[in-house]
């Protein structure tokens, strides 16, 4: 046990200040949440393996982390079975439940379960962490948090209108001016795939084109032939690949490019409507683009496709995303349910803050004044004014033992605190306090009252 | 997947009452936690299994939830071992991760990691789930969440005074009055197996005394007498069993009682210390009492030893509890660092505060004001006056669908609204809006900065 201890890789612990700056992001978020009409819930951190199982395919089911049965979990595995050594047939044997992936397959689960308690259209928020064993690197995690909100149980397009002015609310709160809220419509994408007549190939030609910013036109043309769409297609289909403009020239030209295509001309009328109502209440400080190579997990969302990117100078992929799904609670035999969610890259977020040094003082939440403790009797006199002032809403603290005076003086620097109380003999007799300024050195004799005012 | 879908036992979802409810008790005990100077940490939802296992004994290790190894988990244990089909011997070799059993066994493991950037003495809270394999019951979860606040790095007594504030003023923010904050000390239990001369019957001793309230002194002589105490030190000790009086008088009985005990007499000396700081500081609404049947997890503390019983008029077990360590982190081969710490039993708080009606209102953070959907242009007008409203800090929502009326008013009936705004196109003529209180039904037609006032 004299090894030095560590965590499991793709973990982290957070120490005081990154806890204080996570918690001013999320209940930033929280708040705009509440204010929007969403609900917060929460569900188990692991659900039975088979509410997991089989929803994110086969390579999110070999992510999902299992737990091992409790007590004797051989017991009742048959030898025949048993000897075959098998992992993948062992583990539904010895595991019956496993730690959540995501928050939307439990949200799915959620509402199919509590059908009845719940008054449709559910808003509801949830912000919780997941897990997915997923090879850990720079920025990914294997504990990581999501925050969640959705609606369902309504198709109304003021749904999207309300997550365009969310995430621009949210993001103007957090003074990161000038995100990027990129959308698109799955509908656009089939109309796509409908005029150039490969309605067949739709995911193949959208993985294609999802590339487009990475890749380019040169490279998008050649995944696609190799696809087998068909040159001629492609051709037809070139003008996507440079849309120039703001969001009604974009749509101006879809408009062209979809005209024979009833799901394509449906997408554009669901963009329009987000479009014109944004135009009638204007964004803080977000910009809303219309961005037609967007994909996110196409066959999950069949309406609008959201995604959020940092401001042009700071380099980080996106840091919202979310869309339409028609029947998500499908899954749980609950059908006609349409929703639509988006989510907050916590993660993402925070790096950028960081970076752009966007976090206020007040995100620290730290002690603002210590006490130095100078023995017994000064040490009563001290505590009874740091409870007064703990009364007061001040964050204080006295040394707890009367050490060298040096010992005190360089913990309240080390941890930055921003005042210092000296309340020696003299100071109790005359009912007063030496507050020192730990950033400017200044140091005055106050009494109780005075020196809560410098401290408010 | 027809099957409705449920979760595994002992765990629980938490609707958006709960988890508002839940929310007010943790905001209010971190509220206190960061006047007192506690500042957080949080440690990963599971840890190496070698961090945790032996720290609980057999009993412990049994019920800590291990996570089977992600891919092919089988490859790599030996043929000899994996054909004995010992789930025991299997474990390790299938499970290198295990979840969190507490945060004490984290927080020790915490410190030792992080003991160069951290400044001692470290007051740290923590708050987040911890998984145990335990049969479910009423009151007891496999999931669960612990409310911890710990200093290390100090042995002054100032910090058993300060958690005995900190108790006070909790439940005083909660409006809980009248609990009772029952103190011991290690020390005054090995006293009294000292002055007995059973002292390497210490622990039989304490478990025996621990359970004086639920089997009675006869209970007790009686299980004192099968662990092979004689029936003379019994005699020498009954006092014990009925100290009577104030904090002060018990001290005055265990002055007596424990004359002989050189350890007794420090245990004392330090319960006096805390006595007389609280007499200088009286607490708000909490009582301070001296139990000296107060053991929990002996063997753990080596100093005061804390636990809050809710009011004598609710039936509910302690609602929180805690103790001096001194040696927490040695487990990790950080010697000498001494510890104390408290928790709050948060489950238990909820259900104290539900059965004597004492959530406020506000702890609900419901929508405020919903806007009746009386159509495309109508919305427009109302979602403008939504957002202003949101601006303005009031939680307020269109409902999303120009559904029937009788519809719409039932859904904010359900959800509890507090106001409906009915804005039709008379409404929008004048620029007002019908606001209706649906607690009196008065229903008044304002302008919107009047409304405004009105929701505020």
């Amino acid at each position: 046990m004299a090894q030095k201890p560590s965590i499991p890789k793709g973990t982290r612990d957070f120490s005081p200040e990154e806890v204080s700056k996570r918690e001013y992001i999320v209940q930033t978020i929280k708040k705009q949440f509440q204010h929007f009409g969403f609900q917060p819930i929460e569900t188990p951190s692991f659900e039975n393996s088979d509410t997991l199982m089989g929803k994110y395919g086969e390579e999110g089911d070999r992510l999902i982390f299992k737990i091992l049965n409790s007590g004797d979990f051989l017991r009742k595995v048959k030898n025949d079975l048993y000897t075959e050594k098998d992992s993948l047939k062992l583990t539904p044997k010895i595991s019956e439940k496993a730690l959540r992936y995501d928050l939307t397959v439990p949200f799915a689960r959620y509402v199919v379960q509590h059908q009845n308690e719940i008054d449709f259209p559910f808003k509801r928020y949830q912000i919780q962490p997941v897990w997915r064993a997923d090879r850990p690197q720079k920025g990914r995690f294997r504990e990581f948090f999501q925050c969640d909100a959705d609606v369902v149980g309504s198709n109304s397009l003021w749904q999207e209108v309300e997550f365009v002015q969310l995430y621009d609310v949210v993001f103007t709160q957090l003074k990161l001016a000038g995100v990027s809220i990129k959308m698109n419509n799955r509908k656009i994408l089939s109309g796509f795939a409908e005029v150039i007549g490969e309605s067949d190939k739709l995911i193949d030609f959208t993985v294609a084109l999802d590339k487009l910013d990475k890749i380019g036109e040169e490279g998008v043309t050649k995944e696609m032939q190799e696809k087998g769409i068909s040159a001629e297609a492609i051709k037809t289909i070139r003008p996507i690949f440079s849309l120039g403009g703001n969001f009604s020239d974009k749509i101006a030209s879809l408009k062209e490019i979809l005209a024979s295509s009833e799901i394509g001309k449906k997408g554009i009328e669901e963009l329009e409507f987000v479009q014109k109502a944004i135009e009638k209440m204007p964004l803080q400080t977000a910009n809303l683009d219309l961005d037609v190579t967007l994909a996110r997990g196409l066959n999950y969302y069949t309406g609008a496709i959201f995604e959020v990117a940092a401001p042009p100078d700071v380099k980080m992929g996106s840091i919202g995303g979310g869309g339409r799904y028609d029947d998500l609670t499908g899954i749980f035999g609950l059908n006609n349910i349409s929703g639509i969610g988006i989510s907050f890259g916590l993660d993402r977020i925070y790096l950028v803050l960081e970076e752009l040094d966007l976090f206020p003082n007040s995100a620290k939440n730290n002690t603002k004044v210590i006490f130095i403790n100078f023995g017994q009797k000064e040490a009563l006199y001290a505590m009874q004014a740091v409870q007064k002032l703990r009364e007061n809403g001040i964050n204080a603290e006295l040394y707890p033992d009367s050490a060298k005076m040096k010992k005190q003086m360089n913990y309240a620097n080390k941890r930055d605190i921003a005042y210092v109380v000296l309340a020696g003999s003299k100071e109790m007799e005359n009912q007063e306090f030496t507050l020192k300024n730990m950033k400017t050195g200044k140091q005055d004799n106050f009494g109780f009252e005075k020196m809560l005012k410098v401290l408010q």
